[in-house]
């Protein structure tokens, strides 16, 4: 799986990767039950630290979105994936807030707003998608 | 003007200032030409570093958001302020594909997300939001 940092970014590293990871399931190029690098080989690939990578896999795993197998390693969840949690609606509308307030500050249209947000969010369902 | 910081959130703290700034100009809280507290105020009333309240205005003021002035120290921009660039734009689809891969590996519905993103945009625009 292709992972891209950056480096530059207000967002942390273990962050990009956690992401990039959901994104990878998002868009079936990782499935239920398949193995992901262990962190000693993703953190070599990325040339970051071990813990950085660790706490992307420690953060997933708590959320439910990474299990351990005792033969595989870190797998990606094969049962059931975590549901829409009140902390994740948290997380989202705090974000949609920050972003909103940004666009309406320079500003962007509702309409043009929406339609990214509806972009983002059907890309997300394609492999196409990128 | 009331600002929270969540500690244990993965957004830097600058950042959360920066945020809730935009948000108060948003809103109409903070107005074109209005004189923001000073960094040794405002790192006083936050209980944080003074550099961290210095990179948040930085941050605003490259961007174009704030300016400082001769005599009332930094004030929210008095002139045009910045527009939807291509680096906000790419900003926000950043984001935007990040969250709603998230809520798509949640399993929630694309209206749903729709609805939140609306919802964000709007109470935005008005004073009564939050």
């Amino acid at each position: 799986m292709f992972m891209e940092l950056d480096l530059q970014s207000e967002s942390p590293i273990y962050t990009q990767i956690a992401e990039q990871l959901i994104e990878g399931i998002a868009k079936g190029d990782l499935k239920p039950g398949d193995a992901l690098p262990s962190v000693r080989s993703l953190a070599a690939d990325l040339d970051i630290n071990l813990h950085t990578v660790n706490k992307a896999y420690q953060t997933l795993k708590q959320e439910g979105f990474l299990q351990v197998h005792r033969k595989k390693g870190v797998v990606v969840q094969p049962g059931e994936m975590p549901g829409v949690t009140a902390g994740f609606k948290d997380k989202v509308q705090r974000q949609l807030r920050a972003l909103s307030a940004e666009g309406i500050v320079r500003g962007m249209a509702e309409e043009e707003f929406l339609r990214l947000c509806q972009d983002a969010f059907n890309r997300k369902n394609t492999k196409e998608g990128e």
